[in-house]
């Protein structure tokens, strides 16, 4: 008897025969006394055939236009699935973002939720209707429809489900969890019960990517207990099976504390590193070398800097390798002879293999023995980033694997 | 320096490229100093793709979320368009009809517009914007999406027109207007370069589907100039032309009452004739014959009932061929032992000729010169109907090319 939201990606909608099996699971939920809201995205392929009607249009369309054409994916999904319940004999009822309204801010292609008013949806769940909402989009305060970038049907689901104040929120998709580490590199990889909002954070933001990290944010900031699940499994599958699979992104500490130091390994195959040497050592060189690549849009990740001597230092980033080339062209031509930097160089295939946990906060050694590992392999280990509950090493790229399997092994992540 | 209307078509519509074309010639209006609102059709196939997807889901949809669905299609259009319009350096805002907002009352999938709020169309207008408004669709006082039904995008772009004030709506769509009688039949048909508004209701309505009939019932009401004109002309061909090109409607008879007294010749391959024989003639008997009919929701066209003969009448009635054997059904099953006829009989193959003109008001003898011509052809008269402005036969459905022939000959309408 409790509040519940599901969303289901657009593999999970991607035909009027899936769009059933959705429609069949959520009333088994409904009809076990639970109230249900249903957020579902696009139609898979649908916002990719939409981009490209627009890509024939214009290079660059106008960020309004745009999230005007793309929003149209989720509403006929939402339609759909209204009928499809419907047809199956629940009471349905679907809106768009600004019927709701879910209001944004006007930062169109990439808008941030502002408020969601629960009124309507209150009223409909209260007279036994599943309410169902579209994901990623709202309407700002000029009445623009908006949308929330990529993947934002994951942080319209989470954000729902805060107003809501829902007791969880189940995100369906076409993996059963959240993994140690990926299965396909290491096959004794274990789906975890649980996994706290940071740990998610780093392994979304480290290649895991289960979940939109915007939404693991939001779950985070409202502690929506949010659960990954599997929509592929048999729609009658048992309620008390189904609602204990996935993995919970739990807010409860204590009892994850007491499990395993590390939660799982992370690894980003698609890193570079540059390094630009001889940089004289004075205050605001990194602000000369790092604003310069941020206002060229470039992202970084790691930066180090060595210990001075003489005057000079070194001073290593690592950027994506889309983005290399541009990187090294910023540096080249706009940095380096202004610092009076003696030269620049890079890597373009490094990788980079971060073991995380919030266990290791309390747990000293963590580092010592993840060092240990990689060396016994004769990985070197070209940079190191640490934060409270990760530890993040650079590799060469041919060993990314190899550093995985140990890894997974030496803290024992085979075990339940 | 006016404010004009350009509605298009789902064909007009139907790829980028041609939406590019689309684009080009709202540009070529507005470089010309006019403020241009434009309405958009779905891209052609859209809404039946996005139809059979809900077919495939339920057989009888909620038309409230069938209207959600169909919705997006235009949606999408309005988009597109604007982007186009961006593109070739025009500044151009879309909106959904909800937006504007255009509100009808709750009758999904068939609503009736009951106000346009003209504001921020105007605002944008007076910015030296292009407005794209979606056509098709409106919203109700709940905030539900609702549509106009097929066709409606014609609706809309007049009923838009009226609201502004605009000084002509012109519907682009693949003819090039409005023909004396249908061309593939008389190879001599002319193009009519303005037709009154009646003779248009009249026309549309016996088959020469240009426009969707409440879109030229509500030209009539608001006294809206409405051209019909071709898409598929050169986009950049010269103003001057294009704007004197098609058919217009007009609401100025006088000029039209010295030209031709017959403005065309419509017809209706499409026709059913049942009659009910041996009925006693009493009041109330014609409602209850109809009345069964029409609640079987069976539209009825021609109807005549014979002067009544010792207490007995015949009653006689024309529907469309989809609906005969229903209807046949309903009459037997339902009525006739009910009011006592001797019999019902049918006939599935007859067509409907009509001649249509204001003229006619003030000439006499059309009717006669009509009567002979059929007889001179040998073609055999069945039923006969009139109003101000037309005159329709019912024959033989094998004279129908026939007759058609003759009459657009006989009232000389090959000469311009």
């Amino acid at each position: 008897m409790a509040l519940i939201v599901h969303k289901y990606g657009g593999t999970s909608m991607g035909s009027t025969e899936r769009i059933k099996n959705v429609a069949k699971r959520v009333a088994k939920w409904h009809d076990a006394g639970h109230q249900i809201v249903v957020v579902p995205s696009a139609m898979s392929g649908e916002t990719n055939r939409l981009l490209g009607l627009a890509k024939e249009i214009s290079e660059q369309p106008d960020p309004r236009e745009l999230d005007m054409l793309a929003s149209t994916g989720e509403q006929a999904s939402v339609a759909l699935l209204a009928m499809a319940l419907q047809a199956i004999g629940k009471q349905a009822v679907s809106y768009a973002g600004w019927q709701v309204p879910i209001k944004t801010d006007s930062s169109y292609t990439k808008a941030r939720i502002r408020s969601i008013d629960d009124a309507k949806v209150r009223r409909d769940l209260d007279a036994g209707k599943v309410v169902i909402i579209t994901g990623f989009q709202g309407v700002n305060d000029d009445g623009d429809i908006t949308t929330l970038g990529r993947g934002g049907s994951d942080t319209s689901a989470v954000a729902v489900a805060a107003a809501l104040k829902a007791a969880e929120c189940l995100i369906y998709t076409d993996v059963d969890g959240v993994y140690t580490t990926d299965p396909r590199v290491v096959s004794e990889a274990r789906r975890l019960k649980t996994v706290t909002f940071e740990e998610m954070l780093e392994m979304a933001s480290l290649g895991s990517k289960v979940l939109q990290i915007r939404s693991v944010e939001f779950a985070g900031n409202y502690k929506m207990p949010t659960r990954v699940l599997s929509s592929l499994t048999d729609p009658l599958m048992p309620l008390e099976e189904e609602s204990v699979s996935g993995t919970l992104i739990s807010f409860e500490e204590d009892t994850k504390m007491e499990q395993a130091t590390i939660t799982g390994i992370a690894f980003n195959r698609d890193e570079t590193k540059i390094t630009v040497l001889g940089v004289p050592d004075r205050p605001g060189i990194a602000y000369q070398i790092l604003g310069a690549v941020a206002d060229a849009n470039i992202e970084v990740d790691m930066i180090i800097q060595n210990q001075s001597v003489d005057g000079k230092t070194d001073f290593t980033f690592t950027v994506p390798r889309g983005e290399y080339t541009k990187a090294m062209d910023v540096l080249n031509d706009k940095v380096k002879a202004n610092i009076g930097a003696a030269s620049i160089t890079g890597d373009a295939k490094v990788s980079k293999v971060s073991v995380v946990g919030v266990g290791m906060r309390s747990h000293v050694g963590i580092a010592s023995q993840m060092f240990r590992t990689l060396s016994e392999e004769g990985i070197n280990i070209q940079m190191i980033s640490t934060s409270e509950i990760k530890i993040s090493v650079l590799i060469d790229e041919k060993y990314m694997e190899l550093a995985v399997r140990a890894l997974h092994k030496a803290f024992g992540l085979e075990n339940a």
